[in-house]
């Protein structure tokens, strides 16, 4: 059911049936070493580029995540997914071993965000099993929207760490103790004229900000409905910037917080936090899905985040679009 | 319904209610230059860069759009769309102006089939107005996939020029004289190993092949079914291919064409055809959607075509995959 401009409200039983987790060995340092499926012992995985490593990952995440399901693929309707890398490589490339439908899709470090959204309404509908994954990859992104690696360029204080990680999930509606996606707000493009290609979090936060603001008016709710609210990739400033523009609205969201933030330990130099495709898809297959089925988590609102830049259009000079899409996750 | 494991039969009524198509000015010495509802009198379009120009292309024909079905941007629920750059970023930044729900979708060329089976499905659903639009740009392709323009690179036999244009549509549940969206067959990932980034027919020409035959097998119809089924932009030598694949699964396609194949005409020195996710997108929007208008169409199968490679992986010696989505239009 439609609920004003942004919102829907899936009114059929949605099931997240099974997710899986992959981290990179720096991911594993972090705050949630002990909630990860697997853990790559390196960077490469005995891949012959770090682009093929990334293609590796989706396979395998999407593969696991399947075989926890125990689903074949030849039984899955659709894939959807999305990365970061120009033309989505790793996603459309992993999608060859599967003989499954498959979309692809795009809206940065959001993206996973849009496949819940897409694939719950799927599932709400006629499909019976959707597959949703998103990755990223620290070297792959770093090469593509800033210098390689071999360089060793410093890193501005504002800027944030792309995670190497993937996440994928399994929607269905066949009965099971597991959350269900109960909604799905939709994003607008927003953009604050922020044009500092290091200052993600600054540049999404705004987007982030709407979309939370739009769910609590389509739906009603206020934010205490929670028991989380957590955005993507926004890092501790970008986070701070979110609690300040929603209050400023009157919606004060003291349980607030985000995967970037969280998924490094203060330890790690990791900037203002985490950041990439896969940062709240890796959070999510791995914490929070886990915590839900643990039901030490039983509402949360899960807001993945979008940068929408590209390295022409920094270089171009244009500002950083950003946009969000904010899932209700519920356990029963 | 959703029949067989790749097709859904829209059971509500989800009509194109307008449609929009912005030509760039080779494209207007082409076969079709009586149908484009606007041509560019140059490639720039008083834009600093040609980025900026795809930019400028996707926010004035969303606006047409939207402003030839009276429809205000804040009324519409949904804009799904795509184009080739990294990060879809004329797609993403044409957004911007809109103050609308954003999904950013990447399948390449088949980008504008993917568009219209998610817009369909939502359609068909609880959303009101969904607006579907993909684009490319003959100088930022070739900047971003080739080699920029003032090279004066030699074009090979097989190659393709990418099209300059725009295509954009509505989809409504509101009851109107206009073509129907009945139904559409997502894609598989195939690929059949070939490296060769200037032979994109031949790369995609199986993927349209499998999603052909997967649509006659699931809704066992034959291909007389239709008056026309129309490939995005396979070229000519890709669209033989085609026939030939199709031939050998025992369906004879004696009402095949392609969008690419048929865009320019003979004397235009533009390789096989057009391609480039704004061709398929600009011949639907122009020619295929005024013929059934007219009545002189009334069942299209409308088969989005795209090459799923990155300049990256081109350089890492990868092969290339393709995908084709399958779309049922149909005038009653």
């Amino acid at each position: 059911m439609k609920i004003g401009k942004h919102t829907y409200l899936v009114d059929k039983d949605v099931y997240i049936a099974s997710a899986y987790s992959l981290a990179g060995p720096y991911e594993s340092k972090g705050a949630f070493r002990e909630y990860f499926d697997t853990v790559m012992e390196d960077d490469e995985w005995k891949c012959k580029s770090h682009e093929l490593t990334e293609i590796e990952m989706q396979r395998f995440t999407i593969g696991e995540c399947l075989d926890r399901a125990k689903v074949n693929p030849m039984d899955c309707d659709l894939i959807l997914g999305g990365d970061l890398l120009n033309q989505i490589v790793p996603t459309s490339f992993s999608a060859r071993d599967f003989n499954t439908p498959f979309m692809g899709l795009y809206n940065a470090c959001a993206t996973f965000g849009e496949a819940l959204s897409i694939g719950s309404y799927f599932v709400s509908g006629d499909f019976e099993r959707v597959i949703c994954c998103t990755s990223s990859h620290y070297a792959t992104a770093e090469r593509q929207y800033r210098y390689p690696l071999e360089l060793g360029t410093q890193p501005t204080p504002e800027s944030q760490w792309t995670v190497t990680g993937c996440g994928a999930v399994m929607l269905t509606k066949s009965k099971c103790d597991a959350p269900k996606i109960k909604g799905f707000t939709i994003g607008e493009v927003i953009d604050f004229g922020l044009c500092d290609a290091n200052n993600m979090g600054g540049a999404m936060a705004p987007a982030a900000a709407k979309t939370i603001v739009n769910h609590f008016k389509d739906t009603g709710r206020c934010p205490e409905y929670y028991d989380l609210i957590i955005t993507g990739d926004l890092g501790r400033f970008g986070r701070d910037t979110l609690h300040y523009l929603c209050k400023k609205e009157g919606y004060s969201l003291d349980n607030l917080n985000d995967c970037g933030s969280m998924i490094y330990s203060t330890a790690q130099k990791a900037g203002q936090g985490g950041s990439g495709a896969g940062c709240c898809s890796l959070v999510f297959a791995s914490y929070l899905y886990k915590q839900m089925l643990a039901d030490n988590l039983k509402k949360v609102l899960f807001v993945p985040t979008g940068a929408m830049l590209s390295r022409d259009s920094a270089l171009q000079g244009e500002s950083i679009p950003g946009i969000a899409h904010a899932v209700v996750i519920e356990k029963e």
